[in-house]
């Protein structure tokens, strides 16, 4: 071996000439790809050169990705003069597109205004200033600001905008509420349905129960307490913070499409009820604007404002401040309040047209539940094959299902209208129906 | 009490117009703000009203905000009558604007390009369909296949999409990865000042401990070993992979401001080094782009892969989609490494200056701590007062100012250059000596 390692007129340092010998090396595939490199001993001998600038020049390939370590037995040359892009590992078989959608909570693609959305994305983005900063922790002030007027005006909630914590989805909220209220130990909630939220309260160590009042932390959800929008009926909250009160169980009241009761007036939020004790309020947008902003709020009760306010500094905002600034000035100029009931309006409509579609295909042959509020319904059918068999079977046929229940003959399925154009209701239902038997 | 409550030809339902005569009493204050309801029992008996319907019509006045209940004492009359928009509590003292900010962590004015943002953002809301839906629980699949390519190129970290899972903030990464290791009970952090990360383990009932080997968890931040830029060398890079490898330790390697490594060629990442193994690697955009913009990833091994895609459903993602859609064209075009380059330049140029000024100012009375990475710096002075007073005085001021430590007659402070514009640092600099005596 030949080498001018030595010449102090080349400028380099010696490390860097033994980093380039090799990776040309490396590069023409002159050492090929899986090749062991020579031992940092064997290596240093044979160029007179340190221990310590061999290694030097190593963990330089190494950092550049041309040679890796494995433990106890030397360096290898790695496959980077052959490289491909990465690939995603385990790709699926490729099934086709979705046609019918029953499954999905996405939001009408007619109902959202996106050019209005757009322009007041775009003027937040025009506060250069505010957007060179980090968020406050608990949220941008004047949005807070604004929502305690939204659910005072909306939902007949009293509080102050330090009351308000925002965050990036309801599990952002929850994971700051958790450890508040560690002590509580037991939660109860309303059905296994709610994975997100039960997630994020074992992982913090609670002991996670259904429906059983004797819980520390009780989570309902009034205006959703089943997927097909069977609400709370008032009697039932009282009875409920009566319960709480006595037991000094706190409530998490979760008010997910409380804007969409149709059959009746909205019913009371629970934290009104009860005053503002013993009950976190938690309200959402995803359902109102765009599944994809994420965007949530909690107001907690005096009890938990101080244990809050102690840790406020610790933990960073989770939601986007553009999108803050935005939602705020949207919910000002009363755009929210018209998206909501343009989309009440909507939803209430394309229910019926659901019903009228399954029943038109399904004649008698099926037991249909529906509450007075959300976007969702229960449809009990006779099938002749396991659930997941079914959802298998429309799945390639381009129809994508979501199984409730089952039962020996029968599966229950969950029909959301939300995102399905309402004119597609009557052929998805005559596909599932070619589906069943 | 004369009432028509039992006209029949009204067509209002008998609890809806008690539910009006009592709104008109509160409304016009004739039962003023304070005033206690009639009981239940009462107010049934007089009307001659079932029980029942009285409750029904006072839930909705509750509900409405007119009334409000008190536990065990009954019915009150709110101030919706008399009411103002509610303020925040505890209003501050007001404070003089700030002029000098030595303590923002936020980012140059000048140095990031808010139009071209404002375009890649503009040309994700234009993705209508995409926004529609939910985002994928682990992050948008073209977002992390971009992003495996960035952390190869840059940091040598090869790894597939599928390891990468995004999240709003390093917060909200830890949210999902402490669950995960959660058996491995203790955690060591470099010091006390990680304060948003050690709250998240210690929420998660982790024993938090510092610059500890023997800890379950080794939390480090290569590039900033300390808040004035100190990096970890190479050999103590491969020491602490041996010594976690040989103790079965995992490390989380928080890759904050490594783009700012000034001195040298960055060091590599111990993701690459450990050959992928025994870490999990972490990655930030908050300093490379706007704090406003949260979106962090990070890069599980493989030891950790199978447990997370167990429960990656459960977790909803944090991070806007918009944001990610658009970050994501933004790398692919070449946009983020040309920013980091230009960062680069500019706050090495910025500490530069920064200590010209500071040794203008105050000779050799002082002492300096400079890393070989990032934008601040330590200075050491004599200062006549506490520092918690020191701080409040340069605040009433215009000047705000990070307390790092605090010895009897001394005070160190970390000055930040990033966010402040280099022609203040000579006047901020003085202003802060003026404060001293």
């Amino acid at each position: 071996m030949v080498l001018s390692f030595h010449d102090p007129e080349s400028g380099e340092r010696l490390y860097l000439q033994v980093y380039h010998y090799y990776r040309e090396l490396i590069m023409s595939r002159r050492l090929p790809p899986g090749s062991r490199m020579p031992s940092l001993r064997s290596c240093a001998r044979e160029l007179h050169l340190s221990r310590t600038t061999i290694e030097n020049a190593y963990l330089q390939l190494a950092a550049d990705g041309y040679i890796i370590s494995k433990a106890q037995s030397g360096y290898y040359v790695t496959d980077i003069a052959v490289q491909k892009p990465v690939l995603p590992k385990n790709r699926k078989p490729e099934l086709p597109p979705v046609r019918y959608n029953f499954a999905s909570s996405g939001v009408d693609r007619e109902s959202f205004r996106f050019d209005l959305w757009q322009r007041y994305l775009k003027s937040a983005l025009r506060q250069n200033e505010r957007l060179l900063s980090y968020g406050e922790p608990q949220g941008e002030s004047d949005f807070r600001q604004v929502l305690s007027e939204y659910v005072r005006q909306r939902r007949n909630v009293t509080c102050s905008p330090d009351d308000i914590v925002i965050g990036a989805g309801v599990q952002s909220l929850l994971h700051i509420l958790c450890p508040l209220i560690k002590d509580k130990k037991t939660v109860s909630f309303p059905a296994a349905s709610f994975i997100q939220g039960s997630t994020v309260f074992s992982d913090y160590g609670f002991t996670v129960r259904y429906r059983s009042k004797d819980s520390g932390v009780i989570y309902v959800s009034p205006a959703h307490m089943t997927k097909w929008g069977e609400i709370m009926p008032v009697s039932r909250r009282m009875e409920l913070l009566r319960y709480a009160g006595e037991h000094q169980s706190l409530i998490i009241e979760d008010d997910f499409e409380n804007e969409f009761v149709y059959l009746q007036k909205p019913t009371p939020s629970l934290f009104s009820l009860a005053g503002g004790h013993g009950v976190v309020y938690i309200g959402s947008f995803s359902r109102l604007l765009l599944p994809s902003i994420r965007i949530s709020f909690m107001i907690l009760p005096p009890e938990l404002t101080e244990a809050y306010q102690k840790k406020a500094e610790f933990y960073n905002q989770t939601a986007s401040k553009a999108e803050q600034i935005a939602l705020c000035q949207f919910i000002r100029d009363g755009h929210l309040a018209s998206q909501t009931r343009r989309l009440k309006r909507l939803y209430s409509v394309k229910m019926k047209q659901l019903l009228t579609a399954i029943r038109e295909v399904f004649d008698k042959s099926c037991q249909i539940q529906i509450g007075s509020a959300g976007t969702s319904l229960a449809l009990t059918v006779a099938c002749g094959c396991e659930g997941q068999i079914l959802k298998k079977k429309a799945r390639a046929k381009g129809l994508r299902l979501e199984i409730l229940e089952e039962k020996p003959g029968t599966v229950t399925l969950l029909l959301s209208c939300s995102a399905m154009p309402s004119e597609d209701f009557l052929p998805a239902c005559r596909l599932l129906k070619s589906l069943l038997d």
